[in-house]
């Protein structure tokens, strides 16, 4: 892998900020409210950022990433794809139950579900995302579905991961605002109670951990090389570790134009970056 | 170009989405809320909202994809440099203006400035925004700037570009829900009141611009071509405008692999989007 130092800052970086923010996500709940229960009260409400967090945000971010870890380019694709779909099943399940949470909550307290901008967007991320997953199962794991389809669709499945992924991030701030404003209220979410400052730095933090996906995934020098590439230099004896294969890997895929079962790669699809 | 139909379809649907945003944001200043002036006063704040969707977002979002339109392949690369940096200052300006506003009410009503998430990473992409804007002259303005320095640079120009982009339509998705629950008040927001479900309307909206524009801005097919190619194609009698040239143009670009001053492609960023 080429800038392998610069890949394990921001993979270090990425995974520091993620658990961080499920330390936050607790502490929000444990000790600034009410705790975790499945009450029907505020407690199960608690479970709602909690899920979101520690699901939605922190393991979709592990499976987008999950293809660039150096250490699993000796796995089988068909193995990473298994890991990348079932890293966002579980996401989507920590999602649906975080929505049961809130649900349950509000019906409990008679407050009206689905009438804000933060609801709306929320359960259409939720939906939109359990198409990605059902489609991306239909196109990249079922042996019969032609390489061509395969090679038409990526781009969409890639630019729609990375969309949903970062607005996923954006109605989770959206929440936090709502219910620092709702939760807060002698002292007001104004009056910048300890617990606003906590919860906003978890807002923070969220933000980072999401710029930092969205860097990894991002750069293309550290993307998982081709199975050509890869099985090019199993045979000939490199390839124990992701470190000593680099520089050959990275001449290699240079060159390859490969569109085979499960690896496909485009020279049109290529972002050469020149927009400027 | 490649596509162009279906380049034309993507951008009128993000100019009809960016212009409706505007009627929207307008219609909730003028019609719902106490409009527009600048007396201190909440009609003095509705200037923040109005001045964020017209400059900060429309104009960013118009600014990202500037380079992309065929019939201005035929202007050179530093006037779309300098139109490119131009918007962006005006959206800048229009930012700036619009936090004014919003602190100028603050101030009158007595209500804490800098508390909340939204003000927190609002002023954070205001800030980033310029420096961003001050590095890219400096980068790609100042013909003094070795070439080297521009290649190094362009991957985090595009990536931070996009990234603010995005982060501020998810900044003004969380003040629109501030400025919902803080400005109604009987009936609330949770009532689901006609002003509540027209500006979810104007949230939705922005996240369907933003869709758009980051769809625009990264397909590579729609990149406008290098300075090499539309001079091959300019001195061989091509290029009198975009849909005649496009063919053309894709085939050299796919073989060009130019770093020349204001152009800078590099071969070894592609993101040929085989990450599963």
């Amino acid at each position: 892998m080429e800038n392998l130092k610069q890949f394990l800052v921001a993979l270090s970086a990425a995974a520091a900020v993620g658990f961080v923010s499920i330390i936050f996500v607790l502490r929000w709940a444990l000790h600034y409210k009410e705790g975790l229960a499945w009450d029907g009260g505020l407690a199960e409400f608690n479970w709602h950022p909690v899920l979101i967090v520690t699901g939605f945000i922190f393991l979709q971010g592990t499976a987008i990433i999950v293809y660039r870890l150096p250490w699993t380019w000796q796995c089988s694709k068909l193995m990473m794809k298994l890991i990348h779909a079932g890293l966002n099943f579980l996401a989507f399940s920590f999602a649906v139950v975080s929505l049961v949470a809130a649900f349950d909550f509000h019906n409990g307290a008679k407050i009206p579900n689905m009438y804000s901008l933060h609801s709306w967007l929320g359960l259409t991320a939720v939906i939109l995302y359990c198409a990605q997953l059902v489609v991306g199962v239909g196109m990249f794991l079922i042996p019969a579905t032609p390489a061509s389809w395969r090679a038409a669709y990526m781009p969409l499945h890639i630019y729609s991961g990375l969309f949903l992924f970062t607005s996923i991030i954006g109605v989770a701030l959206m929440g936090i605002t709502e219910k620092l404003i709702f939760g807060l209220s002698n002292p007001k979410y104004k009056d910048s109670p300890p617990e606003a400052v906590f919860v906003n730095f978890l807002g923070i933090l969220l933000v980072v951990f999401g710029a930092l996906v969205l860097w990894i995934a991002t750069q293309t020098s550290w993307k998982r090389p081709s199975e050509e590439t890869l099985h090019i230099l199993h045979t000939s004896g490199g390839g124990e570790d992701g470190t000593k294969v680099s520089p050959t890997v990275s001449q290699l895929s240079e060159g390859t134009n490969t569109e085979t079962f499960g690896d496909v790669r485009w020279r049109s699809n290529k972002l050469d970056d020149d927009a400027n």
